[in-house]
C-alpha cells in the first residue's frame, strides 16, 4: 500500500514549518521538473527558484529565504536533507525477517540475535556472533569469531576476517573484504619474510562501505573505521589505519598504514595518503592528491605531493606556459648579457 | 575435433582476397615467429614486413600495401582485426547447456529462457528473468527483480542488486557488482544522513565489463552503459551516470557521479573524471589524468587537470627544469638591478 | 597451550647470539611499551634505544651495535626480521585438515593432495587438480582444469579462471580475480571486435596477493607471477605481464599489457605503468608515479610522467613558485626592455 501524509506530518519530520495547508496530502515526491499532483518536491539550488512557481507537485520544500509563491509546501533550513528523509520515508520498505534460509552453512557456536535473514550460500563459521534484525545475503563469508552488531546489512559477497568486530547498524555491499592479512614483509636475502597479521578490524556503529573495498586487519592491534564514516567503492584502508568519525572517502582512495584521520575528514575520488601520517580534523583533500606529510585541522589540499588547494589551482594555471616561460627565460638572459657587455660589465655566467 | 579451413573460406570469413592456393587447408593460426606448417599467420607491424618471407606460417594476413614475397596469405585493411576473427574461429568451443545444476538457489516467480546454464551456489532471487542461453557461473547472486538478456554471461562471483537489467550478449567477469547503492549523503549535523538510492542499472547490449568492477545504481532513475562499451578491472562507475556506446575504459578508471560520456569515448587507466561532466563523442583521455571540466568531442588530454595532451608533453619536458629556471630567474634579477643601479635607474622591486 | 622457548631455543631459530641468561624462558613477545614479564621485545629504530634499559620486556632482540644495558636478549643482524620470525613462532596454530566439507561442489576428474581443506560453497570445477595442504574456503571458484600446488591457500570468494595455474605455498586472499579475460579488442567500424584471450596465468612458488586484486590470463600464451612476489589490495595486472621474483606491488598499483618487471621491483600505491615496457631489476617506483618508458635497473623513479626522485623533489618544490615565478618573468621582461631603450637598442620581442 502506497505511503501517504499530511503536509503537518511531513513537516513534523523535518522539524519544518508548514506553508498553506497543512491539511494536504501528499502520495510521494518528485523533482521540480517532474513532480505530479499530490507529490511534494523540493528547492534547494536558488537557480531553479522560478520553477517553484510552475512546478506541477502540490507543495515544495524550501528555505526561509525562497520565494513561496503562495504555493504550499515546507519551510526547513537544510532543503537537501529535507529531501533525503522524505525519500527515506517515502521509499521505506518493511524490512521481512527470512531466519536461516536453506543452504546457508552455520558452524558450531555460532549465536545469533531475533529477526535474522541469512541467505542461501552464506558461510558463518564457528564462533561468529551476530546481532538483531542482520540481513545476511548470499554467499557472503564470515570467518571464525566475527561479531556483529544489530541491524547490520552485507551485501552479497562480502567477506569478514577471523575476529572482526562489526558495529550496530553497519552496511557493507558487493564484493568488500574485512579483515585481510595488512602488507607486512621483512627483508630476507633476495626475498621477502610475512609478518603475521594477527591483529583485528573494528568497524563502529553506523559505518557503510560500498562495494569491493578493502580494510586490512592490523598487524598486532587494531585498524579502526570510527562511527559514521562512509567508504565509497574500491577503496583501500591499509593495517593499523585509525579512522575517525563521520569521514567521507570517496570512490578508489587508499590510505597506507598507520595512518590516522581525525573526525569529519574529507578524501576524494583516488587520493592516497602515505603511511604513518596524521589528518586533521574537517581536512578536506581533492581527488587524486597524494600525501606525503601529515596535515593540519581544516586544511584544504590538492595535487601530488598536496599542498594548498587555492595555490596549487593557481600553479596549475601556469604549468601549460612553462614552455614559453623556459624560452623567454633563455632570450631575456641572452638579451641581460648583451646589455651588460655595452656597459662593459663582466656578465655572469647562467 | 580440430578445426579446418581453406584459405578460400577464410578469406570469405574475413571478407579478404586470397594471394596463392585457395585450397589451401590451414589448421590454426599463430605469431609470425612461432606459427608451424598448416597454420595462418598476420602481419600488422610494418616492422616485421620481413619475417613474411621467412615465417614457418603456410599462409599470411597482410594489407595490399605489404610485400607477399610470393607466400599465400590474405589481403585485408585489418589485420588486427582479421587476426582476432581468426583466433575467434579456431578457438571456437560449442557451448554446452548444463541446465540449472544441483546445489543453485532459485527463488520465486524466476523466468529463463532456453539453453541456460546455472552453476552451484548461484543465488536467483525472486522474480528475476533470465534469456536463452544465459550462463550463470558459481556463486553469482542476482538480487530480486534482475533482467538479463539473451546470451549473458556472469562469471563467478559476480553481484547484480535488484532491479538492474542487463541486455543481450553481455559478458561480466568474476567478481564485478552492478547495482550497488550510489554515494550520496547529506550533512546532517556532524554527521550523514543516507540518501536512498532507488534508482537502477540499466546495461545495454553488446558491453562487456572486467573483474571487480562496480557500476552503481542511480539515486532516482538510470545509470546507463550504453551498447558495445567495454569496461576493463576494477572500474568505478557511479551513480547516474551515462556512459555512451563503444566507449573503453581501461582498468583502474573511475567516473563521479552524474557524468556522461558520449560515444566511442577512451579513457585510461587510473584516469578519473569528477561529477556533473559532459565528455564528448570520440574524446581520449590519457592514463593517470584527472578531468576537471566538460570535454569537447575528439580532444585529447592528459595531466591533471586534464589540459591538452600536446601541451601536457611539452609541459611536462620543462618540470625537471624548474629549479634551475628558479635560480636563473633569481640571478637575473640581481644583474637587471645592478644594470639599473648603473644607468642610474630606480630598480624596481621584485 | 602457550608456547614457551629458551632464550637460547630463540637466539638459535634466529641465528643470533644470547646476551645474559641464555636459558631464561621467553613465553611471548610485545613492543618495548607494551611487553611484559616473561616476553621479548626488538629494538630496530636507534630512536627508542633508551627504551632498552627501561622495557618491562625480560630479553631484547637487537644489533651489535645497540645498548644491552645489561639486559638479557639477542644479538641478530636484522631486528626486524628478526621480530617476523618471533612473531610466526609465537603465533603459529596447527593446521587441521578437514576434508572436503558438505556444501562442496566437486566436479569430475578432480584430483586431491592429501590433507585439504575445501569449505562449503566452493565450487571445484572438471579437471582440477588441488594439492598437499590445499586451503580452500568457502565460496571459492576454481574453473575447469585449474591447477595448485602443495600448501596453497585461497581465502573465501576467490575465483581462479579455467587453466590457470598456481604454484606451492601461495595464498590469495578473498575476492581477487586470476585469469579473467584480458582487456583486448580490435576496432571493427565504430565498435570492437574482442580478441580471444586463450592464453593462462602462472602463479609461481611462494606468491602472496592480496584481497580483490585482478590478474589476466594472456591473450595467446602466459600472464606470469614470478616466485616470492607480493602483491597488495585491489591491483590490476594485466593480460601478458611478466612480473619477476620478489618483486612488491603495493595496492591499487596497475599493470598495462605485455610489461616486464625484473627482479625486487618496487611499485607503490596506486603506481601506472603502461604496456610493453620493461622495468629493470631493483627498480623503485614512488606512489602514484605514471610510468610512460623503458626503466632501467635500479633506477628510483616518481611523479607523472616519472623522472628521477630527486629531481622530482626539487622540481615539486618549484611548483607552488610557479606564478610568482611567472610575474616576476613578466616584470622582468619590461625592465628589460626599458633598459634597452635607454642603451637606445633595439629591444627583441619577447
Amino acid at each position: 500500500m502506497p505511503i501517504t501524509r499530511t503536509l503537518q506530518e511531513l513537516a513534523d519530520h523535518l522539524g519544518g514549518q508548514t506553508m498553506g495547508d497543512p491539511s494536504l496530502i501528499i502520495t510521494g515526491l518528485g523533482t521540480l521538473d517532474h513532480a505530479k499532483e499530490g507529490q511534494i518536491t523540493f528547492l534547494a539550488n536558488p537557480r531553479y527558484a522560478a520553477k517553484v512557481e510552475t512546478t506541477n507537485a502540490s507543495a515544495i520544500v524550501m528555505t526561509a529565504a525562497a520565494n513561496g509563491f503562495g504555493r504550499n509546501g515546507i519551510v526547513v533550513t537544510n532543503p537537501h536533507l529535507a529531501f533525503a528523509k522524505l525519500l527515506a520515508l517515502f521509499t521505506h520498505r518493511k524490512r521481512t525477517a527470512k531466519g536461516v534460509m536453506t543452504g546457508a552453512f552455520i558452524g558450531e557456536r555460532v549465536t545469533m540475535g531475533a529477526d535474522v535473514s541469512v541467505y542461501p550460500g552464506a558461510y558463518i563459521g564457528d564462533g561468529v556472533s551476530i546481532g538483531d534484525r542482520a540481513t545476511i545475503h548470499a554467499n557472503v563469508n564470515l570467518y571464525e569469531g566475527v561479531t556483529l552488531g544489530d541491524d547490520v546489512t552485507l551485501h552479497a559477497g562480502v567477506s569478514v576476517r577471523e575476529g572482526s568486530r562489526i558495529g550496530n547498524r553497519v552496511t557493507i555491499h558487493n564484493g568488500s573484504v574485512i579483515g585481510g592479512d595488512g602488507f607486512g614483509y621483512a627483508p630476507d636475502g633476495d626475498g621477502w619474510f610475512k609478518t603475521p597479521q594477527i591483529g583485528v578490524v573494528i568497524i563502529e556503529d553506523d559505518v557503510e562501505i560500498g562495494a569491493n573495498s578493502t580494510v586490512d586487519r592490523a598487524a598486532l592491534e587494531t585498524t579502526r573505521i570510527g562511527r559514521g564514516t562512509k567508504i565509497d567503492n574500491l577503496v583501500q584502508i591499509a593495517h593499523n589505519c585509525q579512522i575517525g568519525e563521520n569521514c567521507i572517502i570517496v570512490a578508489q582512495a587508499g590510505i597506507a598504514g598507520s595512518t590516522k584521520l581525525g573526525k569529519h575528514v574529507t578524501l576524494g575520488g583516488q587520493v592516497a595518503i602515505v603511511d604513518h601520517l596524521v589528518i586533521g580534523d574537517n581536512a578536506m583533500i581533492s581527488g587524486q592528491s597524494g600525501v606525503f606529510n601529515n596535515v593540519a585541522a581544516g586544511a584544504v589540499l590538492s595535487g601530488t605531493p598536496a599542498i594548498q588547494h587555492q595555490s596549487r589551482l593557481k600553479s596549475a594555471a601556469v604549468f601549460p606556459h612553462l614552455p614559453e616561460m623556459r624560452k623567454t627565460l633563455s632570450k631575456l638572459g641572452s638579451r641581460m648579457t648583451q646589455v651588460e657587455e655595452r656597459l662593459g660589465a663582466q656578465p655572469d655566467s647562467l
